[in-house]
């Protein structure tokens, strides 16, 4: 099945492909299909009566499908541009005190990371650093969940009033344990909101209860989903949809589009905004439902883990590469160095020969991602090009 | 030119169509274009080291396109999904102070409207209204332009710290006098910022001198200028880059996307977020040229002013007919009501002819836009409709 998903894709048809992390792929039929939605609203439309239950219908559907992979209903699933205004949005939207602190774990994205730092400068608040990186690299798969758990009771103060922590880090490819940091949060007498950075898990590992127990749980369609680049989503707790404002109000926001003395929507769509691209969201269903072909999220898992699992390995019979984990991924994201060589120079190198992998700059390393569509053949070759390198 | 540009929109072959102000139609080739444009993603793509290049060209292409029709250099011009974007990133980056009064007008859109007093109620901020309806309704065109600047007079107090007024109004359909407006606030000891919504005035009529002379000049592709939806920008003056801090921060935001710590982009790219749709690009960029081959913005004004002249004299010899204007518009919007029916049965009416115009709540009227595609014929096969619905 997913080998028929790799036949589909023009993308891996003439490079050897392992930046799934960055951005996935776009299967044939799913251009097609956003090519067919174009055509439907030049139809049907543009602007016309007759064109609205098409772009509802086409809305819904991908709404749907989202809520779904989130194990939230569709009230609670907001469609976004990107990860980051799927994370900023509502967080923008919470009730801040001065002096309330954030934190925010050393593998965040530098995007989320710099809006949180905005904010606090906006908010007076204070930011904090959970350290989750140094434990990645040093504690065994079996222990990291505890690991992470203590090292969070170690940093929770009176005033936490936010933890900021990715679902599957982007930098050293380790799964956090986000439902019980969840119920650790909510236990917690300041009931600390918990924003959950899903760029790489959605689509690669099953998100189902992390994103039903996370307030802020944000990702994109364009990496492990395969779908268009500039569409995302993000699932909100009931306790937020109850307690923050919209942030970027436009007629999408509001409960009377046409009326400036409207409320709000109550459910997710407040954190909508304004007019956006409706064949994306053709493209992405149709992305999901390719990827709902290719298995159950546990299946594709398993055969993204087989590639990654063989990557590591491989990566640990290679004199002068390190891998940052000491055990074999539980995703599909392999980061490692090499030394003598600079990592920019190694991207470079292997770009040559066709074979894509990236750099990352905290910690400094290279980052090489598998998917369902990853061919055993092309870690060989992978490996292959990075002994000659080493 | 326009006959050709009309015959290459698909939208137009099957209808009757006048809701240029709700959304222009996409011409073939844009559609082609956008389609070409996914697919060398993923033939350099998508996520390369090969890809790069193709990415920033066509970025570029629509920034200098745009950034040429607004008058400013392209340090000048952000990206955006959407006039809202536009409009309100930029506006809660400025420097408030509690108390500082927002003057709007009355004709503004409800998502820049609901925008603004929601800012108002975080920075507690006072909103004032500038009254241009009834000047537009009651003021012959050669007076009007010195009845909104009078009107303004009378509403700057040493508090008005922003004037939020449309270039061309989105429901009467009068033209703004914003450089006059622009020069009037610059003379003031206080300084106001200018924020523009510029929805319908950006492909319709000429921008250049507005866009260059406002601080906030937003737009989107997807109206008058024909270009995919979920694309627009905002031009935005040089006081403004230097004193307002980026609202949604994304990697697109930072200099060195890579890293936390990194400082704000110095041009207008500070207010752009993260991943959007890079196909549309092209797309927008292929309308433009297809716009600029059809005439210069003026040639393009005249063609849109010879159709909405034409809609609005036979719009006066049908009884029950009123024009909102009491002179042929200025652009290419017609408002105007009909006694006797809700206007929601009226649009419901033409449009199982075929015949597509739209309803505004505020004031209750009927709008129908000319633009350089619209026929002749087309507008008499309306004028016959209203006059047998009358």
């Amino acid at each position: 099945m997913s080998s028929l998903l790799r036949d589909l894709c023009p993308a891996l048809a003439n490079k050897t492909y392992f930046n799934y992390g960055g951005q996935g792929p776009l299967p044939r039929p799913s251009l097609e299909a956003i090519n067919a939605s174009w055509q439907r609203i030049q139809e049907l439309g543009p602007f016309t009566g007759a064109v609205w239950p098409f772009i509802e219908q086409e809305t819904a559907r991908v709404r749907h499908a989202l809520a779904a992979l989130c194990g939230v209903g569709p009230h609670r699933l907001a469609l976004t541009e990107n990860v980051t205004s799927g994370c900023v949005l509502p967080l923008w939207g919470l009730p801040w005190n001065a002096g309330d602190q954030l934190l925010i774990s050393d593998c965040e994205h530098p995007g989320v990371v710099a809006a949180c730092q905005e904010l606090a400068r906006r908010e007076r608040l204070e930011i904090r650093w959970l350290p989750v990186l140094e434990l990645c690299r040093n504690t065994p798969q079996s222990d990291l969940d505890d690991a992470v758990l203590e090292a969070l009771e170690r940093a929770l103060t009176p005033s936490t009033r936010l933890l900021a922590l990715s679902h599957l880090l982007w930098n050293s490819g380790s799964v956090m344990p986000i439902t019980a940091v969840a119920d650790r949060l909510k236990q917690d007498s300041n009931k600390p909101w918990l924003l959950v950075d899903a760029a790489q898990s959605m689509g690669s590992i099953p998100a189902e209860e992390a994103a039903a127990a996370a307030d802020i749980y944000a990702f994109t369609g364009h990496k492990w989903c395969c779908g268009p680049e500039g569409l995302g989503g993000v699932a909100l707790s009931e306790r937020l949809l109850e307690q923050a404002q919209p942030t970027l109000i436009g007629w999408r926001s509001l409960r009377h589009e046409a009326s400036a003395g409207s409320s709000f929507h109550s459910d997710a769509r407040r954190f909508e905004v304004a007019t956006s691209c409706l064949p994306l969201c053709t493209g992405l269903a149709t992305s999901l439902e390719l990827l709902a072909a290719a298995g159950t999220a546990e299946q594709r898992l398993e055969r993204i883990q087989a590639g990654s699992h063989r990557l590591w390995q491989g990566l640990q019979t290679i004199t002068g590469v390190s891998t940052l984990l000491p055990e074999p991924p539980r995703a599909g994201l392999v980061s490692f160095t090499l030394a003598g060589l600079p990592s920019a120079s190694v991207v470079e190198h292997l770009g040559a020969q066709g074979l894509w992998i990236r750099r990352l700059d905290d910690p400094d390393c290279l980052r090489a991602c598998t998917h369902i569509t990853t061919a055993e053949a092309e870690i060989d070759k992978l490996l292959e090009a990075l002994s000659a390198l080493a």
